[in-house]
């Protein structure tokens, strides 16, 4: 009980920093738009704090996270405005906010799997409850700037949240240690993201060129 | 009691047969967006499964169909995957796709009034929760493919849903038998839908040329 | 108590007000985009009560004010349609709806600040749920009609929201009268917005030119 308490105590900070480094990317992407700095502010929390609250509201888990943590409202609305300041030198930083970002995908993906096993739903929703934890945020940025979500077209990052969370769910089913299966579970999944990014690995995709009503 | 618990078992067949087209199509228009693989299989299950959803979170009506029912949700994501394999045959499928989209209009409709119904909700909510649960898993698509939803622009798709939950309200408020209001309802709606397919009959324009603001 | 009840009287009639010039200016949006009917009575609808959804959606706040009163279903979609006939006229009126948007945005604030208070939340988010209420509606319209949100980039109307929110949480915390209070920073909050538009006043913008990912 110790153990999982410690390492639930570890998953709280590396959530607080993941979602910090979503809210900073995120209002560059509101400065590529040339949003003002209301823009920024709302797209870093809608951003950062959006894939838990989707997932919370189709589970009907209430309170949401931010609201009953308000300070995380705080702290991705602060990181966002305060990148306005230090945007001129993030592309130097650009490599640690893409780890950043890779952390924060496995680790709101175990969030949001231990959401929907504390629920006990059945075993296709909580992969699914941790694959929209980790990527729907991204989906309401690029809906509020007005593109198609990067999700649909990108890199492996869906595939990583369903991967590690599959990892997660099977290490927990055979009822191996709690903190290992979930260190080794986001190390992987760290890892597949990591290996995704450096050799540009993509999902194949399905160009369709008829009409389709 | 026999006779709507058979209907209702209709009902169930022709919805899983309605989703799966619905995810079918929808993955067609994600190849027209050239989305991957995961993009292919979301805005499958989220065009779907998204109309009811967005039902249910409006009404407070926990736990979401996909959450019951998790093989929905593999069943849509299947389909849409399938879609890729398919998508070269499909053309010459369209007529029976168009035709099962409708059956799948009157369907989630009547079963989003079921749904406001057994809530004891107003007649004005009812009707609302049918043209939701029928139309708005397509808004979530076209916003998703980042265009203007062809709801808003197209022929009499959310007046059939109206059509068809008006027929069934009423019906049902002059105490005639459940089965009978029930198909003579979606029947009428299918026809509509499909008269307004045949001689593209659509809802008038409104241009407005002048400033908002 | 009586006091209280009387401003709340005069906040309901003011609130009935706003969401019906709410749909209406979101009629003039749709036409803009050449919708059809259909599109604009939704596109009215979903403008003028979407904030509000959002919130209690959120925050778990059932039922939702348009369900418990259809009637403002019926009102925001009529005012919608009725616009369609009257649009030719509208922009001698123009100023007068620019004045009913801000008495909305002040109104719905407080609105969506008391359905906080009375969840009993912290003060953050009294101020969130009063933004919400106040600005989600015009960003759903806007991703409705596929452009990026007019909140992100424009005039001071999110900040009138929190303005407003905060003059109101500020004064009921040194326990003033309610109803001195609630009107004290609502005409505050229309005064810096009617000023804003006025002088144009805004946001400075945050422009990036560098690569995010």
């Amino acid at each position: 009980m110790n153990g999982i308490f410690e390492a639930t105590e570890l998953l709280s900070i590396l959530f607080v920093i993941a979602i910090i480094a979503e809210a900073m990317t995120a209002a560059l992407a509101a400065g590529k738009r040339e949003m003002d700095w209301v823009g920024v502010c709302v797209l870093g929390c809608v951003t950062a704090l959006g894939g838990g609250s989707i997932r919370d509201v189709l589970l009907g888990h209430y309170p949401l996270t931010w609201v009953e943590h308000p300070s995380y409202l705080l702290l991705t609305g602060g990181g966002a405005l305060f990148t306005i300041a230090v945007a001129r030198y993030m592309h130097k930083l650009r490599n640690i906010f893409l780890f950043l970002d890779a952390v924060g995908l496995v680790v709101f993906t175990v969030i949001g799997c231990n959401v929907a096993i504390r629920l006990d739903l059945p075993v296709v929703i909580i992969v699914a409850s941790g694959m929209i934890t980790g990527c729907a945020g991204g989906v309401l940025r690029d809906i509020l700037c007005n593109s198609i979500p990067l999700l649909f077209r990108s890199e492996l990052y869906a595939t990583v949240s369903v991967f590690t969370g599959l990892l997660y769910i099977g290490g927990l089913s055979l009822n191996l240690n709690h903190d290992l299966v979930m260190a080794v579970s986001m190390a992987l999944g760290l890892a597949l993201r990591l290996l995704a990014l450096r050799y540009s690995w993509s999902m194949p995709k399905f160009v369709y060129g008829g009409n389709i009503h």
